[in-house]
């Protein structure tokens, strides 16, 4: 189980586990990573009005962790596959924070240095038991080695055909830092179901601000910009760890003499790492996208704004007709341009041209001829480009898709029963 | 060919007719309508920023048929399937232009007074030829007969399963006047390559703003309302044409004594007919959505405001979680809420209640215990009901979407080839 990316970029200082407690008919379901000193934290939630149990949770624990008071950092994630634990009430409030306190007093840690995840069906009550019975044996089998990166890479799935952990090295100050990220996804840009959870890791010392600008950034510039089909999960999360592990000197979390700090040269390497990590997890997302059989890069290029460009290349990546169009590799562009008229931003067709996998399909207003069945042959790939220039600016974005088969429909037709 | 309704609903002065003109491999593929005077005609087009040839021509011709100089008023709509003759340039806005000219000469009528719409793929231009050597045939056979009628219903049709008539009387000032309403859809909402057009017909007098004012009420009702796959076609339209001729005095555009006005008992009494006419129309779009199996009603109530209760109720009209769900009958309550969640709209799951089928499922933060069996058989049904309380205030808006099955992914993935 090699991360994609470097292969030694196990960052100092992490230990992992996962086990099947029993939430999922099969296979593991429950999963940790715990940092051998408190960390640094930064999390980034979805966005929708319902939010878990889970959500709220870490909400508050990570205020708490926050705090300069000597019981700061947060010490460990705890996941669970198969359950949801959303719109269950203060019972699945309760019972999330129940377990956050039971895995601290298993690592000596408080409760609220504790964050908690979970993923699967919505309104089920969780059957919590089944979590709390198998914390020590999970916590008894942390470890840095590839088993204990695998299993929890395994544990956090539901839909998902592959675990996706990606990671890098990156130096600093002569010094060799390391991130390394997993992530669980399976279906769509903000899944519901298949809800879309981030964790990213690092021994680099980074500042509170540094580590919430570079998550941010990161977030914004991959997992913002994928899209399945458009649902926004009550569950996402994406926690980023930054425990020091990597710095020369002891310290205590935020001691470190030589911790990143935003818009630094060192801050600004931290961030690009992060973002390279995060843009492979979410291509791996895509790619593995519920039913998804290619992945699709839309480049949106000459919009009139920023804002233009995003909104636009994320009406095309969310359309159901190009997307099926892709998945039966129909170079049909019209689909692409009514799609890009649905964000309400300024269009020009006799301005724009389009390409689909380097074809030029479109010119200013005109169809270009090309050969169907050429153009047929190479949209039928496992990955395929689409060019979008609008003529209205200087702006500019990329976002990934995947393409709408009927795989999706039986997957999310019958996922409760 | 009875339209749906009143059996009676055909209004005076209005002749139709269709045929096959060859656009399509096969079936009627050119329509047309013909109001034997002068009618008031108001529009509503699509929103997409880019816009078909139609669009584009008809915008001019609403306008300049409106103007006081006795050359105002609409003869007739020109309607073609096969083609949407979008993003066709230049050529394709005169090509729109000169069949609006050739239809006027053989109906002694200003070319302004003409409307056309088209439907189909885009991008492909639109072989004029063929529409132009059929226009005499197609004139040639127009009446008021159920043969004009069905064939002008079937012309307008692309994937759809099967025409879409509706017709209504109501009575004003002792005169019974009649609407007749005709649709094709096919899709979706704001469907793409199944562009939605409607055509209403009336014979009752109307003022210009009381027409303009119904048309938008009734749009807003009906077709604004509906969902199959949130997409907007470039081709949308739905035109409204008042000719007058149940108006017991003769008389020329405008100039009947009892026409119609915004806000008059008699004006209400028209904008409820129309509305009743179009959301009969858009429930029988949503019914022959592509793939779809059932309708579904969605209702948001206890809304903070209506712009509240719109936004939730289309966030669930379009979410692919809940569409596909609907397709297994997979009673998946937390997708509706989910999905409402992403609405940006305060929502508190505390105060929530849903509704699928009649069956409560939801209360209040808590899962309602239910039988799956009996739940999934009463969602296997051709119409079925979801309502969501909200608990948050007073207003409530209905939706109608369909589900989204494996036959939507089939139509859409080789639409072209």
């Amino acid at each position: 189980m090699k991360p994609e990316g470097e292969p030694s970029a196990l960052p100092k200082g992490y230990r992992f586990a996962g086990t099947a407690c029993g939430l999922k008919a099969r296979g593991l379901d429950l999963g940790v990573i715990v940092s051998d000193v408190p960390a640094r934290a930064a999390g980034v939630f979805t966005r929708n009005e319902v939010q878990a149990a889970p959500v709220l949770l870490c909400r508050d624990h990570l205020l708490r962790s926050s705090a300069p008071n000597g019981r700061g950092g947060v010490r460990a994630i705890l996941v669970n596959s198969g359950n949801a634990n959303c719109c269950t009430g203060p019972a699945g409030l309760e019972g999330a924070r129940e377990s956050a306190r039971r895995l601290a007093r298993l690592l000596g840690a408080y409760p609220h240095q504790i964050l908690v995840a979970s993923t699967g069906v919505i309104g089920v009550p969780l059957p919590f038991s089944k979590i709390w019975n198998h914390l020590e044996d999970l916590t008894g089998g942390l470890s840095n080695s590839e088993v204990g990166i695998k299993n929890f890479s395994r544990a956090i799935l539901t839909t998902d055909r592959f675990p996706k952990v990606a990671g890098t090295a990156f130096r600093v100050g002569g010094q060799t830092c390391r991130i390394l990220g997993f992530a669980k996804g399976a279906g769509m840009i903000h899944p519901q179901m298949a809800t879309m959870l981030a964790f990213f890791l690092t021994d680099a010392a980074v500042s509170a601000n540094g580590l919430r600008q570079a998550l941010r950034q990161a977030c914004d510039a991959s997992f913002h910009r994928i899209a399945v089909d458009g649902d926004t999960s009550t569950n996402d999360s994406v926690f980023l760890l930054a425990n020091g592990a990597a710095c020369p000197v002891p310290h205590g979390t935020g001691a470190c003499p030589r911790q990143l700090a935003t818009g630094s040269p060192e801050g600004r390497e931290f961030s690009f790492a992060l973002t390279e990590v995060a843009t492979t997890l979410a291509k791996m997302i895509v790619r593995d996208g519920e039913g998804a059989t290619r992945l699709v890069e839309i480049s949106v290029r000459e919009a009139a704004s920023r804002k233009a460009a995003e909104a636009i290349a994320r009406k095309i990546a969310c359309s159901p007709l190009v997307k099926t169009a892709l998945a039966g590799a129909d170079p049909n562009w019209g689909r692409i341009l009514a799609a890009a008229g649905m964000a309400w931003e300024k269009i020009n067709p006799n301005r724009a041209r389009i390409w689909m996998a380097g074809t030029k399909v479109f010119d200013r207003g005109r169809a270009v001829p090309f050969r169907e069945r050429d153009l047929h042959r190479k949209l039928n790939k496992p990955e395929v480009s689409i060019v979008l220039a609008l003529g209205m600016g200087n702006s500019q974005t990329t976002f990934w898709t995947c393409d709408l088969t009927h795989e999706y429909i039986r997957i999310n037709s019958s996922y409760r029963t």
